[in-house]
């Protein structure tokens, strides 16, 4: 085999660097947004000063008293979420260290802790480590993806936290202000992560070699357990930042909205400050947690394959970097993306908005397709083998490239269907929006179809991407292809991001009782927003189904079986039941955000009742109060979903073992991708038919308003109804697919020993 | 291999003379029902004449102009009904010759219609009659099941709009005189179908047994034309139908109860004869045509396993037709258990309907396990084998005991989760109401999570049933599992259809203007018909899973594929793109009817505002425009999603070849049997929340009540949201399942033959 066109020196120093630079640019934008200032007295002032040509009308640029107001209600939502952060931490961290406890434990037991040197599983003429050093060394990266992940959403929830209000105080300038503010923001995030996992992952691989020597095969198990330790994290932050959101946001709706006619985030709504917490610690935390995750996993899938592949055995450095090195390559083509947004052009009026986050992917689509080619170049030899269940297969370098390639496209397929899907400038919205005429009941018929129908194009999008890579290269082709569908990670969750701080933004103007005006120029941010939080997800559940396959294919290679043949009885259990458990998970956590929100609305309503002079705005509504119960109800509420997703592999693998346990894989797998995607969808659709609507935009959108219109009304309960669906149950789901997927691999070596307890009685 | 205890004349004769016992007890039961004259003069006397016990008081016997009236409307809604069926099938029956032409084409084509006789395809050592003779056979037999189907579906209505109004009247007797009349009418058509079913199936065999002789392996292939034809004529009576039921039912009910606050079914509502029409259908010909088709998949799949089993090869006639004694069987079963409600005990109030319904499936279970173990040991050597993918499996008949009754046990247990989760005298259906105080959104998240969960325990129940029964008899336990599960259908189908008939019964007296306490009466009945619908479904999502993977085995063993291995590129793709399906399928679906309610609902208020006098019930309303409307919708509407399910086995076997085919199987197996589950379920906890208030039965239910309320109004729009769910996609699935296993069963030799033509192009 002829070497790689990169030396390895350059791959040693061009990782960090490509991390390095990507945590500067974050830190230039931070600057950037920290430059709107939020102490009264300065206005706020960008870069250009204020000679800027005026695309608005400005307003209350002098009103000191607006900004003082911003301030302090900024600190009330930074705090709240700092507080319900922690709080969830401890938590949470409490179920890590019993977890990575079990970890320790059912992986030192393959050898019953024996600490001497053991064939290895796929190179049985040589010798490897033994499978303690598996055991401790998971555990470590387990604990590390797990904290880094908990980084990740932390980091991003004080970035969005400390953008929302700058972000209103743009609004005063005008949409283009405010649209770089909240989108440079977004991109702080976005970059951090990105670099952020990079970094921790490539430090972690050369700290474990240093142990682990030439034995690669044991390096890259047990590097998967920073795979595992990052979804665990996400699973209870979107679970529990889900929980939180939507309870506050659906109880402020009921009562606020519905009962008392007053608008979204109006401060005297005792659940405001609540709900916009809530997009903090679960959209954004949450999310933040969510993609890190499905990026830790779609490496550790990649490396664990190309460690018994022929860049392992041939302890090839550079070209077992590749997965890497992808991630290296996105972030700087994220860069000179993001640079199209900020300042190579500028956002004029409201329609500018959404093709502008538009023309981000096309941009770092395209670009990110000469910079695979450029990679997969230098950094892989032109000819190769991977590992294909038990056999070498060739592959030439140029298959990988098309592996990525449409990896990254499919990405771009399913971003664009689910704008069309979500955004309210197309039919399928427009088309739920006028079922409004006749009521909730043809809104909620008309908003499932919707949901329904959007799996279609995404399914065929994946289904395509996954007959060409895996044909082209095995399991690893599959986990390249999640790869580059996240190669573009920084620019997706810069426009992810950027929706919940447009969103808090408006909040806040609305509390901080600025003009009807400015909140015009929020939600029209705002409303594009929830496109890209629709994409946003459109993204996460592709890769993770993309992710999954790849870890299913790696953890059945891991234990040994050679095929999952569905007409087997313990596969087809496995899968008919591996089928339920999203249903299982969503109705636990639907019902939670239901729960919790009747709690809500109780107390709004009490308070209302009780406080004399909330209504007028004389009297302070009781905020703490709201915010504990979503915090209580979220801490509560996450534990058992949590554990369903946790256990089922642990307790499928032991008892039933991996025939079984592979069924259930593959069953979660297909059903969950469909129902994550339409619950999306159908969500983001709903609010942007409610948007439509609000905005009046079109002669077709004011036969159906205004603010108030009994269609309007029917559109409201849509919108509540779709909350726990989009932003709670939908994009959990893709958290439980790939989780329950790298456990699996994780305590693949426990499970191919001890497996199966059930079936081993009986027989 | 030891002899039957049954000898084959026996089987001969045992078989038709059950068949026969059935239709003579349903023409008894239709004679009983027949006694409540619908002509005036003579009230309804029952047959134990006038001097009955009183266990009510009644009311109004003597007004002739309710009698009158009453025969008025049912006239109407039988008309309406016969009419649409008849322009339904002829759109079907065009269908219907061209798929048979395709089928004759496709199979023909095998052996390039050449009419030499041709080594069988599992023993090879033997001539079997040609391909081109399995394709006469097959179109004949798929024309057989067609016009069976149509008839058992053409049946139920009559039957059921024979009985409606005949409730209404004896509903002024007391509940039990009409629970009675109903119920009767229920058995006239299980017993019909059932024994239909089980004659026709019977006449074919030996009919095209005159052919084949002793090629029993071509004879039993060509017998699954049945199934399909079945399946295909279902599949449209129940789109077709549940289209224009609801179409009409929300239309009815977005304008009447909710804009307009008359009561449903009111006359003065243009929509209701539609309604009504639509009952009789969708829930009752659609419904009845669906069982059938599960009936004969079940006997079908059961064959042809058989046909290459010992009994096939060994030509052993008597065990061969172990189904059709089964099915014999549960005939003599049901009729027993049928005594139980209309003959043994008596209904005296409204608390024990539910009850005495429950009782039904307990009694009939309980004797029909007894019943298949005495079939069992008569019918069955006592050890044989049974085909396994290539292999014979050896299987005791004990075991296959256990296999038909683990079915059966299973669909009890269904039934009584779907009971438990519909229902509204058990908490879950209780939540749902209680969340309509916080208004129509937290219905909805209720109700959908109720939908989710309910769909656990079945699963595993099924997924219980597939293990063993699979684990002991292979392909041929998974089918006769599904056949004890529907050995008792002609139960399962009285009281299912006893569903509809008692809410046309309130229709009925709503619209002939009886007082309020008729009303009650009839109300009660039908709250206890939600749950029976519901469990009705349950048993046919039930079985139609373990048809379907029966069906799917015989398939695979059929082309040839040895195993279906999940981690290979081709099978993968068809599982995810098939657990899309049923996505489509449903998005379709819910569409048409979204789509035909909004026109439907301007037709209403067009004719409220157009109309002079139509509110104060001095003018008609013209309800033929409605009837109209729904008829045209739900025939346009019906052709794409029947396109989908008929062709997508064709167009994925013809152009990726079986195992693509069987991936799209086994994933909108896996898939579909969630959301039917769910989708069922969640609309008919929603129907039965809102009645659970407007009876207000309970201090709880009074609390959210009366009738106008807002809380009730927000019962309303769940319940109407829940129309589509439960009658139209939701039991739609079941058939999509099996009708694409049966259809890719009976184009299997072409697929084997011809099949992948993509791949070949490209390899």
């Amino acid at each position: 085999m002829e070497a790689t066109i990169l030396p390895l020196l350059a791959t040693e120093i061009l990782i960090p660097v490509a991390a390095v630079v990507g945590i500067v640019f974050a830190l230039a934008q931070w600057l950037l947004v920290s430059k709107v200032k939020l102490t009264p007295g300065k206005t706020g002032s960008s870069k250009d000063g204020v000679s800027d040509f005026l695309i608005e009308e400005e307003e209350g640029l002098n009103d000191h008293n607006v900004v003082v107001k911003c301030a302090e209600i900024q600190n009330a939502i930074s705090e709240g979420a700092t507080s319900f952060l922690f709080t969830e931490y401890q938590y949470v961290g409490i179920f890590m260290v019993a977890f990575a406890v079990l970890i320790f434990l059912f992986l030192g037991s393959v050898e019953g802790f024996s600490t001497k040197s053991q064939p290895c599983t796929y190179g049985k003429d040589k010798y490897c480590k033994p499978a303690l050093a598996n055991a401790v060394f998971s555990t470590v990266a387990f604990l590390l993806g797990a904290i880094t992940s908990l980084v990740s959403g932390f980091l991003g929830m004080k970035i969005a936290t400390y953008a929302n209000a700058r972000t209103t105080l743009e609004a005063r300038k005008g949409v283009g202000k405010a649209f770089i503010t909240a989108f440079r923001s977004g991109a702080v995030m976005g970059f951090l992560l990105a670099a952020n996992g990079l970094v921790v992952l490539y430090i972690a691989i050369n700290l474990f070699k240093l142990y682990y020597g030439d034995d690669w095969e044991g390096l890259f198990e047990s590097i998967t357990g920073y795979g595992l330790g990052g979804s665990s994290m996400a699973l209870f932050g979107r679970v529990g930042g889900g929980i939180y959101t939507k309870a506050a946001d659906v109880g402020a709706d009921l009562v606020g909205k519905v009962e008392r006619n007053i608008p979204e985030d109006d401060p005297r709504n005792p659940a405001v400050i609540a709900d916009n917490v809530g997009d903090n610690v679960g959209d954004i935390a949450g999310m933040g947690s969510d993609l890190f995750g499905s990026y830790a996993e779609s490496s550790c899938a990649a490396l664990v394959v190309a460690s018994i592949s022929s860049f392992g055995v041939n302890l090839d450095f550079t070209a077992m970097c590749y997965p890497l090195l992808i991630s290296s390559m996105g972030i700087i083509v994220c860069l000179i993306t993001t640079l199209f947004a900020t300042d190579f052009f500028e956002i004029k009026a409201v329609e500018e908005i959404e093709p502008a986050l538009k023309k981000q992917l096309i941009i770092s689509t395209a670009l990110m397709t000469i910079g695979i080619a450029i990679v997969t170049w230098v950094a892989l030899p032109s000819s190769f083998t991977i590992f294909n269940f038990g056999e070498q297969k060739q592959v030439k370098n140029w298959q990988l490239f098309f592996c990525v390639a449409i990896g990254l496209w499919a990405g771009l397929v399913i971003g664009f269907v689910t704008e069309y899907y979500t955004s309210n400038a197309y039919s399928p919205v427009q088309d739920v929006a006028d079922s409004c005429r006749t009521g909730a009941a043809t809104n909620v018929i008309f908003g499932l179809a919707l949901g329904y129908k959007s799996v279609i194009i995404p399914i065929f999008a994946i289904a395509i991407s996954i007959f060409v890579s895996f044909s082209l290269a095995a399991m690893y082709g599959i986990a390249v292809a999640a790869l580059g569908m996240l190669s573009t990670i920084a620019t997706g969750l810069a426009i992810d991001a950027y929706g919940p701080i447009s969103d808090n933004a408006g909040g806040i103007a609305e509390m901080a009782g600025m003009s009807h005006r400015i909140r015009e120029r929020t939600d029209a941010l705002d409303a594009a927003g929830n496109t890209t939080a629709a994409i946003g997800k459109g993204f996460a559940i592709g890769s993770a189904a993309l992710v999954s396959l790849a870890l299913f294919g790696a953890f059945v290679s891991r234990a040994a079986i050679s095929t999952v043949d569905v007409l087997t009885p313990k596969v087809f259990i496995g899968l008919i039941v591996g089928a339920m458990l999203p249903y299982w998970f969503s109705a636990m956590t639907m019902k939670s955000v239901g729960s919790a929100a009747l709690k809500m609305v109780e107390e709004v309503r009490r308070q209302f009742n009780n406080i004399p002079g909330i209504m007028e705005g004389t009297a302070r509504p009781d905020y703490a109060t709201c915010v504990k119960i979503s915090t209580d109800a979220s801490i509560k509420e996450m534990i058992p979903p949590g554990a369903l997703v946790m256990l089922t592999p642990l307790i499928v693998g032991t008892l039933f073992g991996v025939e079984t346990l592979s069924g259930v894989l593959a069953g979660s797998l297909v059903s969950g991708v469909q129902i994550a995607i339409s619950a999306s969808n159908t969500g983001g659709a709903w609010d942007n038919a409610k948007k439509y609507i609000e905005a009046g935009a079109s002669e077709h959108a004011r036969t159906l308003g205004p603010k108030g219109s009994d269609p309007h009304k029917a559109a409201v309960i849509g919108d509540t109804i779709g909350d726990p669906l989009k932003d709670t149950s939908g994009p959990s789901l893709n958290i439980l697919i790939k989780l329950m997927a790298v456990e699996s691999l994780v305590f693949a070596p426990f499970f191919a020993t001890h497996g199966g307890l059930l079936f081993k009685i009986f027989n």
